[in-house]
């Protein structure tokens, strides 16, 4: 076990990279999908499936916990690697992005962020500072900046005060977060859809030398075309020797397509939240449960599958689940998703490592189109 | 593995009894404690975590698969073993409890009952043949007659005219079960809590020569007392050389109650429910984990136990889990209930073979009342 946070590439496809970040936790193998342990859970999961079903790392989210159960207790229960019982890698978000889509009474200055708990109402601040002391406190071994991110469709003049507002932050996060060898500060790109706001925001945060950094503010809505257009733009101004981090992202064609754009690192609420509500990821492309045609369908999802979920119960049974509300759908089709994303992940690293990334993904879509075989 | 229903009894202690219900599908060692999987599932737990904590059967509730998702159709699916991944012995209800309790425009007569689905409002009927032919088509292993459940306190004269629609209800099964020597019919016992109407009942059906014999009626939220007043009325004219089963029983001290006088069977939604909601059973007592006083209690709820969410995860994350609504919270508390109540049974029937019962029930109380260690 390594000492020192640090990323290896060992292989590319055109702009697409394989490698590993390794810290002391352990080693994240990239193109990487990190499953969303908001509340400090994988909903529905225990931490040893998601670990089994392949994830290096999982998020949590610095907003939630800062709430629930409070940054300061969850230090004191020894971090949040102990307190939920995954003692891999975890990588925090600063905060922001939560405040602003779920806290009541936001004001934003320079200072930072106060803002109303939507649990309880209470008051919290959140700056740069804070945000890097909370993270500090849970423990995470990847910190992210403390950002402003505005929702699409914007005025260029918005998304400009907010890009370099969120550099300012950037340096302030980095003052906060000092010399970690064994933990990571990644910077945060931000800039809307505007290519010189995108450039300067990646050149400003690549001369701070961070050890990694997010491509932020996208998957809110624009159009696919968009987003890639975008990723485009920044990838030659970040390092090539430093991960890239596209956030919140996606479903699995909006990660194949970011993949062969250099991008390192995703998460995405949608393998959870889509299984907890009948709708699935797989090889053969969508399925909602729910429909009535699986009610009297004996195959399973798909028998080629490693996951149980996937292969071990019948499409009738998990549609009768589904129907139900019964808690074991929701547990079944949330493994059969985060079984398919790591899977996808997978398959992704070993294309690139093999100089096939561009037949990978013909395959790949062409058994999402061709669907499910009747 | 024998093709044959038979019962064996093993050992005895005063009242107590330990054996084995053989069977094709597996062995039941009693006293047994069923988990309940209603809806072909038992909630947040998956089917080989059941098996594991110690179930040798569960009960599925043949009111709500008849609804959802329909007897045919699980019969063309190849029945309730295959269709809930359960390949072990299941025993399931007749479906007049539930439809007492739940559905809608209830109409009973001699013939069975009319009701109205509580889920889609459709028309149903259940009489002693139909509950039969379901649960046949289910394919379960214990059957039980379909019969009427007054709720209690009621008045003698209506708890008789129960008892003796329950009697012929029970002939009726019996003719419609007809001969089949890898599966069991069972009778239940009711009469309210008046004497001579549950001697009456336990007579006639044990005359019956069905092939175990259950107390119904029970636990409806009279005192324990007359609950186990009516076991001890009930016990002597049951046949020996057949199970005995006291449904929808109970609390971890109402089985120990019932196991000294002679009860072999039981089923309870308690500790999944129980668990579903934060309140857990332990052999310190019970506990329920949304008291801040777990807030930050970085103890196991049971580092003894052999269950790996009593023993794994620390009662601050669990409050936590709790707190938060997380499904984790549900499935883990689940668990932990499970896995006492099945080595609660156990203990039961060690402790009943080597004829040291009273000295085990002496030490299981104490273990409840000391609570738990601080």
């Amino acid at each position: 076990m390594t000492s020192e946070f640090s990323f290896h590439l060992l292989g590319r496809d055109r702009a697409a990279r394989t490698g590993e970040i390794r810290m002391p936790r352990g080693t994240i193998r990239t193109p990487a999908f990190m499953p969303v342990g908001t509340a400090a859970t994988v909903k529905g999961m225990y931490p040893e499936q998601v670990r089994q079903l392949g994830a290096d790392v999982v998020l949590g989210n610095t907003y939630h916990l800062m709430l629930r159960p409070g940054a300061e207790r969850v230090a004191r229960l020894g971090g949040l690697h102990r307190f939920m019982n995954w003692p891999h890698p975890i990588l925090t978000d600063s905060g922001g992005f939560q405040v602003m889509s779920l806290a009541n009474l936001r004001k934003l200055t320079e200072e930072g962020v106060t803002f109303r708990s939507h649990i309880d109402g209470s008051k919290h601040v959140l700056s740069p500072e804070r945000s890097v002391e909370i993270q500090n406190l849970l423990g995470s071994d990847i910190v992210m900046q403390l950002d402003e991110c505005v929702s699409l469709p914007c005025e260029d003049k918005v998304a400009e005060k907010a890009m370099r507002l969120s550099l300012r932050w950037a340096e302030r996060c980095k003052t906060a977060f000092g010399t970690q060898p064994g933990r990571a500060l990644f910077g945060i790109v931000q800039g809307g859809i505007v290519p010189r706001l995108r450039v300067e925001s990646a050149r400003e945060l690549a001369a701070m030398d961070l050890k990694g950094y997010a491509i932020g503010g996208l998957a809110v809505g624009e159009p696919q075309a968009d987003m890639l257009a975008t990723i485009e733009v920044v990838e030659p101004h970040l390092p090539q020797e430093k991960p890239r981090y596209l956030m919140g992202v996606g479903t699995p064609d909006d990660i194949v397509q970011a993949v062969c754009r250099g991008v390192d690192m995703f998460d995405c609420v949608m393998p959870t939240r889509a299984g907890r509500h009948g709708q699935i990821f797989t090889r053969f492309g969508r399925m909602n449960l729910k429909n009535a045609r699986h009610a009297e369908d004996p195959r399973p999802i798909d028998p080629e599958s490693s996951c149980p979920a996937a292969n071990g119960y019948s499409r009738a049974y998990l549609h009768h689940l589904v129907k139900a509300e019964e808690m074991l759908g929701k547990m079944l089709l949330t493994c059969v998703n985060l079984a398919y994303y790591q899977e996808l992940m997978a398959g992704l690293r070993a294309a690139i490592a093999e100089g096939r990334l561009a037949d990978f993904v013909v395959q790949t879509r062409e058994g999402w189109e061709r669907g499910d075989p009747a």
